[in-house]
């Protein structure tokens, strides 16, 4: 394994451990309890699952590998704040958040430890020949931040 | 610049962006707002700022990069509880924080890319001969998602 395919491989499982915990929390929750907010006032649970679930699938075209599985998130995981729209039933968000998670981990295997280097698609060829650090691999590691964020909203409300 | 380098350069710039996202935070807070709960009945705003200073602080011998500047700090921040023992007052923590933070990045920055994927003390030979993803780099993405945790929870106190 040369050094750069070892400090991919590093990446790609600190991402894995948080969505593993993420996952195993979000999992274990009763509809109910996925109603509760993290702190009072705040997000409820079920947002926050829906949130990540967007953000993750909003990766795939930022990472050049193809057309996101659920845009439909954005409107009401996004663009919204919690408690303005119907959100999905929990159900739904778990069947999506599987499906992105899923894809994007086999997706991340497949691609070479010098293609996790190229510029990502949020960037122009002109900013990234400026910057080659705005590249796929610190897309990675600002969304593993981003979800471990919430995780630690998450643990406050589901303990 | 080698692959190598820039994949280390990637994963530095995200632990500089979370840690600069937390000192901004913590540094506009008043002696008050620091007393404050992150949701009820759950850790204050000081103790999450030593707790993550203690944290940070562990991290010179676990990369072999020197002694720690305050042991003194795991005690009070690690060891207990949130309101089980006297904490220090914030302009004490806030120094030790600045100092820790201050030597850790020029550390990393002495640090060559190979170095990072190099085993983490607190692994022995053997078990890093079996996992080399064990490494330095790994300690780093370790310690800026935890960072990432604490201040989704601070965030929820501080706005």
């Amino acid at each position: 394994m040369t050094s750069q395919q070892l400090s991919v491989k590093v990446a790609i499982n600190s991402w894995r451990l948080v969505l593993e915990r993420a996952n195993k929390k979000f999992s274990n929750l009763t509809e109910d309890q996925l109603l509760r907010e993290v702190a009072p006032g705040r997000n409820r649970l079920i947002y926050i699952w829906g949130h990540l679930t967007a953000i993750h699938d909003a990766m795939f075209p930022i990472l050049g590998l193809g057309s996101r599985l659920h845009p439909e998130l954005d409107n009401i995981f996004i663009s919204s704040p919690d408690k303005t729209t119907q959100l999905l039933p929990a159900h739904e968000v778990k069947k999506c958040w599987e499906e992105v998670n899923g894809k994007l981990l086999s997706q991340f295997e497949s691609l070479s430890a010098d293609e996790w280097l190229l510029r990502h698609h949020a960037m122009s060829e002109e900013d990234y020949a400026k910057d080659p650090t705005r590249n796929r691999l610190a897309v990675l590691l600002s969304r593993t931040n981003h979800m471990s964020y919430h995780l630690g909203q998450v643990i406050l409300a589901s303990t």
